[in-house]
């Protein structure tokens, strides 16, 4: 989900600021050294930023004020980034983004704190934004994303994998922090309760369908970016619909992606400017469409 | 510093309903039985519950309403039970308050996952006061409280300490919390902002007098609740000012404990009401005084 395509000027520009903010994020403040730099690895060492961009997209198109934004939008990849250090202990990983993890490299204890100091620079930043239910978002966001990560040691601990214990660990631990970069956008627009719900069900599908999109690709062993497979979950659909009992799991994976993009583009029809997001949406299901084509032969 | 002593019968009614709320914590959030059990575990075996204590009596003595000092008091002991989890884990505590640990009986992972369910709860919780600087005034003082543990393991696994870094481990790790929690209470009484800045000092001065306190009776091996010392700093400042140089280092450890009294003393005069906190002072010190004189020939 690279927003590399067509990006209006203007969220460049924000998003450039944002990237130099964060670069930026403890100058000043006196810690040991292990500290700062698990903090900052995952902010030099950065990915597609693809929740503030959601944020920064959302605010554009509800009309809103894209420096208001600003604070948000980083607050929500304070938070994914937390979530990544916390990630790398819990599952034990080595590398992450081609170079050692955080973990690996200043121990469990350094990272734990860094994790901590993120949470509360993002908490920071969201309370300096225009409204407390921008900080509220977050909060639940980060509780989802906390028993998320919990229902997947649960899984990887016994092993068993079904639908149902799949399906809660997305929802919480990938759509939940989607859909709060989407809602922030929302807030920052000074959007009605009615659409604020829309976009948080638009969220919720996007997460959910981005999340199964990464499990195919990754099944189908396509992605270059990422050879290892080193994944958000680390629980596949393919994994839970095999164990359903279904005898041609990428074809019923693909109709579960479909059936929530439809989801979200019906989401879509209601949403002044939905067109925008209805071209995201186009911009997820249209490759992989392509690359199931032309994978019909693998299952 | 066991608030047992002649405590209105309002703040103690206000603090039963408070760990009434807390027992209640997560109830009808569905998460793994690990996750819960962690997360509940230091509130089922609570503490002296000191830091919402402080909470409340600050409230109080400045004319607050202490319902309104509820949310904030339930917030600030979150942040303190999520730090306890985190420290068993960097300190590999197996025993605490005489039970064994949930970092212990459920492991690291959902430990770590428990004490961010506690942070964005203690979020939560802070978000429903009457202002948003309540949840700033407990985001700094988490900021402070990762640095503060992150200097703590810099001193464990290099050995050496000197005061320098023996006040930079007790500032940022136990009076930042300590502060935060009367700071709180001066927010729910709309106190001027010259108030804040003396609430906040003197929480700082209390906060540092509390943990030399603390040190100076594990150290004379005097706590009898705590026989194995298990304590919120590892690093004791007799050690500190052994390292130092000084040849009577009990002494010396008193005489700076005496010298957080008595600046505490002398802020309390500026606050209106401030004989109570004047009362917590006495009640720390004079003890230590009795103890002191009675352990004279010890050093």
């Amino acid at each position: 989900m690279a927003f590399i395509f067509e990006l209006p000027k203007e969220i460049n520009d924000v998003l450039s600021l944002i990237i130099n903010e964060l670069g930026n994020l403890l100058n000043g403040v006196n810690m040991p050294p292990n500290l700062r730099e698990s903090a900052m690895h995952y902010i030099h060492n950065k990915g597609k930023m693809i929740r503030p961009l959601l944020t920064l997209i959302t605010t554009h198109t509800l009309g809103g004020n894209l420096m208001d934004a600003v604070n948000p939008a980083i607050a929500v990849e304070l938070v994914h980034v937390a979530t990544l250090l916390q990630d790398d202990i819990i599952d034990g990983h080595l590398m992450r983004r081609g170079s050692e993890t955080p973990f690996k490299r200043y121990g469990t204890e350094y990272t734990i704190l860094a994790s901590d100091l993120l949470i509360a620079k993002a908490i920071e930043y969201s309370l300096k934004s225009k409204t407390r239910r921008i900080t509220m978002e977050l909060t639940s966001a980060a509780l989802r994303l906390a028993i998320g990560q919990s229902y997947e040691l649960e899984y990887k601990l016994n092993g068993k994998v079904d639908m149902n214990i799949y399906m809660r660990i997305i929802e919480n631990k990938t759509a939940s922090l989607i859909s709060a970069a989407i809602v922030l956008g929302g807030y920052v627009a000074d959007a009605d309760s009615n659409t604020i719900n829309l976009l948080r069900s638009l969220g919720e599908k996007l997460g959910a369908a981005y999340q199964i999109r990464d499990d195919i690709i990754d099944y189908l062993n396509l992605d270059k970016d990422n050879p290892k497979g080193l994944r958000s979950v680390d629980v596949n659909v393919i994994d839970a619909l095999k164990a359903e009992g279904f005898s041609d799991p990428l074809k019923e994976a693909y109709r579960l992606f479909m059936g929530y993009m439809s989801e979200a583009r019906a989401i879509t029809a209601s949403i002044r400017g939905g067109e925008v997001f209805a071209g995201i949406i186009d911009f997820l299901q249209d490759p992989l469409t392509k690359l199931i084509e032309g994978n019909k032969n693998q299952v």
